[in-house]
């Protein structure tokens, strides 16, 4: 077992949602934690903070600075060069979301969402009083797709933002610059402004690459904001720290006139130098997570693969597996419903992504080689038992 | 020395800005930071945290919770019984200002400040389009006391909001209660909606007592939007986290229909932990603080009292002096930059706090004796000096 690998003990001590939500005997596999030590750079980072109680009002110049963490990151993994004065912090992506929607269009007005989707998304447009606009992915027969057709029809003259999603979560796509680009000419045509979540853009497998859409040509860069954070990468969901990036001036000052800068809150200290140091000297225990998340991935993959009834498109990007039941007959109101109370596995109810969700289920594999074992044999037994009993399921 | 006293190189090894924004040779006494280690069971809570690497999303529960610690303390300390279902958590005081004045006026509508005051109260009235209504406080010789009259008179119908700051940021005065029944049938005869900072509460000196304007009587509470946080009482301002508290189920869904919830971004597990460590568990420690801040701010009482041309009303709370040096013509812009440039010594400059500021210093006094010493020692030679060099100053 890896170092960054915890053991079931040491999980279930901690607070943290994914471990608590649950009775003892469930394994969780549902909330985008990660079942791991975070890289010893960032725990330095925060220890710092802590040894030195170091709680006051922060002061962060130069190299210590989100803004510039950022940029620099970008260029370094995907020659990205950003602009580091358009760099808004946020607590956390939601946030961002809610924020951009309201800047960018009016109550009534469209925004479009590519489900099956991150239920936040869904829950932002609603809470807002924006309608919401499907353009579902569509499945090739070899991964999930965006229908860029169905997204130059979706909607109406008042559809005004696209939320995107790239890497897509809970598909794990990573779109490829054709599709980025065939949006993002759309998105021009129609005058939309891209919204794109890049939280899982560290978390890509060999065979992708992460494309930023706001790396695309000018005119697309002009109407992106894109949203990123370490916290998925490197595991500090709960430190609150990200960022926006706006890809022109013109649109960071629409921006500021719809929401005061003040409205959004300062990032804590903690979550500032965490996320610094994870952009900054964290690449070296990326890399070795990866390792682990892709053998786990193969392992996911095989074993839908195996089971009958299970489709699944294995992710390019994020440590979440989409698996598709809805050829099966289960015993039920839900798979996800079906996995808790038969194999005792807590799973992502599909239904929470939005249309077609429903007879799917979400499962985070990013945990140790053993806790993953034990979550796919309850799971095969659960499927097992239910076949016995009922020949069609 | 007391064991929460910091010496100047432990300071001066932190990254805060309080420490950090000037010379090394600057003693600081500006920015609202104590130069104190905080609570053990504060320290405690977040260290609990980081040794776990508890870094996920959050789940806390009953007494865990931020919403009933808040109400615990509320009736244990003030007697006053608050809504945990009315309190929504916030990053800080600033955003949950600018959010109410969204909230509850209208662009181009007033919003009372009572001046001098907390600066970025007159930022939020600016950056949100929002007209500056002015109630200055008025100096009755004995104290800073509120202008229930003039508040009567201030603005005009389009004035919706009233900003409270109350312990009051800078003068440290402590309002009465009849001073708050005298603001509070103002704001429901004017229909307007109070929000209250009621931040320095914890900092309350042997013969005042907080009153919170919420605990009034019902029609007065049904306006009232209460702001607070353990930061400035438990010195961990860079942790971010407070609450928003509404006075009426009404209020908190006019509220909600305005700004979405999720719009506030979420607040860090480990500011989340540390409040509630402070609010629960951390009231020795702070009876022993307010043991050295009563005779820090006596010392700089007496000092003002014996420096010819410094006029002063000691605070009733918080570790703020303000200081108005009006009377004296210094060689100098400003009385702040006459204290950095004659005596090498930051204090806050009273221009900041709006309207008659000008000719006023904020001194912060929350420091070891040794300090504060050397502090006062340094001003009042930079005093001699002037009054040297020009018999008038």
């Amino acid at each position: 077992m890896e170092t960054f690998e915890l053991a079931v003990d040491a999980l279930r001590a901690r607070q943290c949602i994914k471990w608590t939500r649950y009775d003892a005997d469930v394994l969780p596999a549902w909330v985008a934690d990660m079942d791991f030590a975070v890289a010893e750079p960032v725990q330095r980072a925060i220890a710092r903070v802590v040894d030195e109680q170091d709680y006051g009002y922060p002061d962060r110049a130069g190299a210590d600075c989100l803004d510039e963490a950022f940029a620099a990151r970008m260029r370094d993994r995907f020659g990205w060069e950003v602009s580091a004065e358009r760099v808004v912090p946020v607590a956390d992506l939601v946030q961002a979301v809610v924020a951009s929607i309201l800047a960018f269009s009016d109550r009534g007005d469209g925004v479009v969402v590519q489900t099956p989707i991150y239920p936040p998304f869904l829950g932002c447009v609603d809470d807002t009083g924006r309608a919401t606009v499907l353009n579902p992915l569509v499945d090739d027969g070899a991964r999930w797709a965006v229908d860029v057709d169905g997204l130059r029809q979706a909607g109406d003259a008042r559809t005004r933002v696209l939320l995107l999603c790239n890497p897509h979560n809970p598909s794990g796509r990573v779109l490829d610059r054709d599709e980025l680009l065939g949006i993002g000419r759309v998105a021009v045509e129609r005058d939309l402004v891209i919204v794109s979540d890049e939280i899982h853009c560290d978390l890509v497998y060999p065979g992708a690459r992460h494309v930023p859409v706001g790396s695309l040509d000018p005119e697309i860069a002009a109407r992106t904001i894109t949203l990123n954070s370490a916290t998925k990468g490197f595991n500090i969901a709960g430190l609150r720290c990200g960022v926006m990036h706006f890809g022109s001036d013109a649109l960071l000052d629409r921006f500021r006139r719809a929401i005061p800068s003040r409205l959004l809150g300062a990032v804590s200290s903690i979550g500032l130098d965490a996320t610094v140091a994870a952009w900054r000297e964290a690449q070296p225990w990326l890399d070795a997570v990866l390792v682990r998340l892709l053998a786990n991935r193969d392992r996911v993959a095989g074993w839908a693969a195996g089971s009958e009834g299970v489709h699944h498109h294995p992710p390019e990007a994020t440590y979440l597996a989409w698996l598709d039941l809805g050829r099966l007959e289960l015993p039920a109101a839900t798979p996800s419903r079906f996995f808790l109370d038969e194999a005792r596995v807590a799973l992502g109810d599909g239904a929470d992504f939005g249309l077609g969700g429903g007879r799917c289920v979400r499962l985070n594999f990013a945990t140790s080689p053993e806790i993953l074992e034990a979550i796919l044999g309850r799971m095969t037994a659960a499927l097992q038992d239910a076949r016995e009993r009922s020949p069609r399921a």
